[in-house]
């Protein structure tokens, strides 16, 4: 699906939705309820102002990443109802509703509605629209569930992959490996998106990866090391084919037993071609199988090395021989299927050092278990007595990823300790946002036919502000952000060096002068139907990253902090308070004690 | 996409995942990339077999609902790599990797692969495999991922929905309203459908509804409450607009002292066709509005009533007027705007007396804020005052329903204040399974080449039990299952009143003998390529929800209650525990200490 949406003046196709599920149906059957409630009443064109905005920062914090944004205007510049959605909702909808009204929802689109938002990417605070929405009511409140649906998941998961980034440092690689944990294969796709957004530098989802042009990595899992493993097949498989025969029982008594019998064959039979040429091509090394072993037995016989370890696991030698020969220029390996430090490490230099003698360079190891900070830190110094031992510049820097259930909290811990990971593989507590797996986004009617709306609370934190608004963002002289304020649309904007007032919403002794230093305004029409009203690029997505990347540098550091971060200010102009506080009282209604 | 397949002995199509963004490349890259080495050593057609199982059950409880099954079915069914994804692929493998690879790629489909599981909607407990997957190892591999993914999140949130079911009760409606805070929109529409599956009654989700037939219910938001609301517009507007003039402020200052300014207009204005068709259509009131506006005034002045309000708030009054005029059938009201008791509910009964007149007979009330054991008791408590004083039969018993932020805890306690809600609309704690937001669904090599093979780690949790297994639960005398038993393929299995040695798989000292009165094979084929195997249907959405319903019940109560459940038992037969014991052995690492 594609639409036309004038861009600065420029005739653009917009692609429908990243997930061709996103239709006009995905929203709450309340939504055509009332729309048909508000067609029956003659209401359904008058014009309505949505804020779309969250209350609270997620996962403890005093921020959060505006993301879902394209989607949303993707979402709506394909909005079309279709006759198999027309014939589906005249089922869904009472048999007396008139058959006008499936007329008018035949012929709607978006050319009548206006978007203007936030710049996805940014650094966004709770009561703040993060998109205002004009248009129709009956076809707005249409919107009110995919947008929200849209923008909630998306900017949960940004703001996850951003604190993930921030305990991590700039330093390391981030790898996104959530998708078999993710809610569902769109959770795992928007996750992969999401958190490339939010500063990760890599997913291990190949659809992700083609949809939105983010880099992919990945090594191999415990299956393909196991996968080589040799033991006496006749013997056991018989055990259990033809039950237990008294001999059979005898010699599985005694290996229980002993519980050190060992028969193992040559896993490195299952090798069929050991050849392997070398990285310019100028030669071809018949037996790589053996270059691996000799090179197995020098680190055993290595003084410096000695006593680190013994006999290594031949399967696991064999898969990483195995990988190597397919992957010379890429060989990374899954260190921790048997013993890191007695069996992976080992194995894994022996194929490193041979593949050096080839002209290729070892991509790096992954830890999946165990204390990742103290294998990480014995894998580094066994790279370290390599390097110096057999003169490889270079060896002592390989690249060590840890995976295995890592969050914010173990990133932290494993600072503490002290560790020589590289790259963290994180996957289940990033994309389901475990911490915190919901973002309450919601979606409030502010203006309908130019009249102001608020939408009362005995909870003051849930009484939304009224009227079509414009959000400023104020910068001080360090160039820090100080205060975010909304005023009223027709309101003058706050000017450089010009004092203001900025209140808190609903608390009345909460107020403050502000002389910014720079003025921003925060919404922007992105979409403009046939207004004519110019809009915004959507811009790549590594744009987004590097808006988002650039936004959290710009922080003051206190709003940022894992413990008891400042709340960053959120204010309104002296008029929109006093007007706030007008409506309200007119409004709610008046208590009787009794 | 469809593709052939037998089911008993007949060939019939197996559409495509529903959600077509499931496709070969939803995979982890690793996967690829070992398909690469285990094709460049020779070994990618080896036979191997994977269980697909969990460790834990979700949520504190001793039970999982298995779903997520015909996803899987129809990926595999479906399982094509087509020349734009073996374009991206060779972009994204590094370009040693040779041509024949893809050659290879491009001719892969499933009809090697044989798919065993347990049957969608059952009852499942850790450890046991859920799917048996076999098939050549560096394709079965490849469906890793997509696999779990379309498990994990499918089992947890039909468990989850199963949790609240059990806590609301069975004569209580459960309807699920949480798309717009799900993780994606895939989220929403998967959590819809599962949540059916697992004992929801309705969804919002009108695209879920269309996918899946599952019924679809919804009321109305406070937006459509509040399009109503009126006020002196001029007035609000110029303080804005122009500027507070001294006239204005004056004024404003005025009203915000008094807290008392009221100024309302005729809300009911906004109502342009007044006239309503009597149900039966022999007659046409001309002023419904006057009518609703009478019975207002007859409550107002009912002794019964007197006290428990005055003004009711009549842009409220006019929005649930406008409403029953469109669904005069179909009325529902959303009570909590501006005041329950004194507001919210005389107004739904002055609209629903007014209907009754006509011959229509109200839908409902839905509470979304507040205490709702207080506030459901007391409409229950206007409600039946209103059947009484007007002889309106039924009227006492009109349908309550309450939302806002409803989990199993919440439930729980409603239950325990006492409540007269009939129906519950849950959105956030449900769909993204707040509470637990993953599910550790885990994909292991079991069998390759006829070799057993385990999954060894220092965490005895985490080992897996090898070999190629088949999967009994065995049911005792009072009709509750007892306990489950994985035994070899090929031990002869189980049998009803036979004694039957009953082993933990990892814990020497724990052993039953049980004598089964009933004995259900678990794991049968749903998928089995060009094998000819039978192969069992995929039931409509209906069964698998019956089955699930059905299948709770039908446990021992301890099991299922909340607090301290009793572990149900998962056991090995005498042979496989000898074997998982000598294989064990054989591998794991003889520990040196120092």
């Amino acid at each position: 699906m594609e639409a036309n949406n004038r861009v600065n003046g420029l005739e653009e196709k917009i692609k429908g939705p990243t997930n061709p599920m996103v239709t006009p149906l995905l929203t709450d059957l309340y939504q055509f309820t009332m729309a048909y409630a508000y067609w029956k009443g003659g209401k359904h064109l008058e014009r309505s102002v949505f804020d779309l905005f969250f209350r609270r920062n997620p996962f403890g914090g005093e921020y959060t990443i505006f993301a879902g944004l394209e989607e949303c205007i993707r979402f709506i510049a394909n909005f079309r109802i279709g006759e198999e959605e027309i014939a589906f909702l005249r089922q869904c909808l009472p048999p007396t509703c008139e058959d006008a009204f499936f007329d008018y929802l035949r012929g709607i689109d978006c050319s009548d509605v206006e978007v203007y938002a936030v710049a996805e990417g940014s650094v966004v605070f709770p009561k703040m629209p993060l998109m205002r929405i004009e248009g129709p009511v009956a076809l707005v409140q249409l919107l009110e569930t995919p947008f929200v649906n849209l923008i909630n998941y998306a900017s949960l998961v940004a703001t996850n992959a951003a604190r993930h980034r921030f305990v991590a440092g700039k330093s390391k690689m981030l790898l996104e490996f959530g998708l078999r944990r993710a809610q569902g294969p769109d959770g795992g796709i928007s996750a992969s998106k999401y958190c490339y957004m939010g500063g990760f530098d890599a997913t291990s989802n190949v659809a992700a990866g083609k949809l939105f042009g983010i880099p992919l990595r990945g090594t191999h899992s415990h299956a393909f090391v196991s996968s080589f493993m040799y033991f006496p097949l006749s013997y056991c498989s018989c055990i259990l084919a033809t039950g237990t025969t008294p001999g059979d029982k005898l010699k599985l008594e005694w290996c229980l037993k002993l519980g050190t019998f060992r028969e193992y064959g040559d896993s490195a039979d299952e090798i069929v071609d050991k050849s392997l040429r070398s990285s310019n091509g100028s030669t071809t090394c018949e037996d790589f199988v053996g270059l691996v072993q000799s090179w197995l037995n020098k680190l055993q016989y290595t003084e410096s090395l000695r006593g680190s370890f013994g006999e290594t696991n031949q399967s696991e030698l064999a898969a990483f021989t195995s990988y190597a020969l397919a992957f010379p220029s890429n060989f990374l390996a899954l260190v921790d299927t048997y013993d890191v430090v007695r069996s992976g490490i080992p194995n894994f230099c022996a194929v490193a050092l041979a593949l050096n003698d080839l002209g290729y360079k070892a991509g790096g190891i992954r830890l999946d278990s165990g204390d990742l900070a103290y294998l990480s830190c014995e894998s580094r110094k066994f790279f370290r007595a390599v390097e110096k031992e057999f003169g490889v510049p270079g060896f002592g820097k390989i690249n060590i990823t840890a995976s295995n259930d890592l969050n914010e909290e173990t990133l932290d811990a494993l600072n503490k300790q002290g560790h020589e990971v590289d790259s963290f593989g994180i996957g289940t507590y990033l994309v389901t946002c475990y911490a915190q797996p919901a973002l309450g986004c919601v979606f409030k009617l502010v203006e309908i036919n130019k009249q102001p709306r608020i939408k009362l609370s005995e909870d003051v934190s849930k009484v939304s502000i009224p009227c079509k608004k414009r959000c400023f963002r104020l910068f001080g002289k360090e160039g820090y952000p100080l205060v975010d304020i909304m005023t009223g649309v027709n309101e003058p904007p706050p000017k450089v060096s010009e004092r203001i007032l900025c209140r808190h919403p609903f608390n009345e002794s909460k107020r403050a002068y502000v002389v910014p230093q720079q003025v921003e305004e925060l919404l922007k029409c992105y979409w403009s139907g046939d207004s004519g009203t110019p809009r915004e690029e959507l811009p790549p997505i590594q744009k987004i990253r590097e808006r988002c990347i650039q936004q959290l540098d710009q922080m003051r550091p206190d709003h940022m902090r894992r413990l008891n971060p400042t709340p960053y200010k959120v204010s309104v102009s002296a008029k929109l308070y006093d007007f706030i506080h007008f409506l309200w009282l007119n409004e709610a209604p008046v208590g009787e004690l009794q």
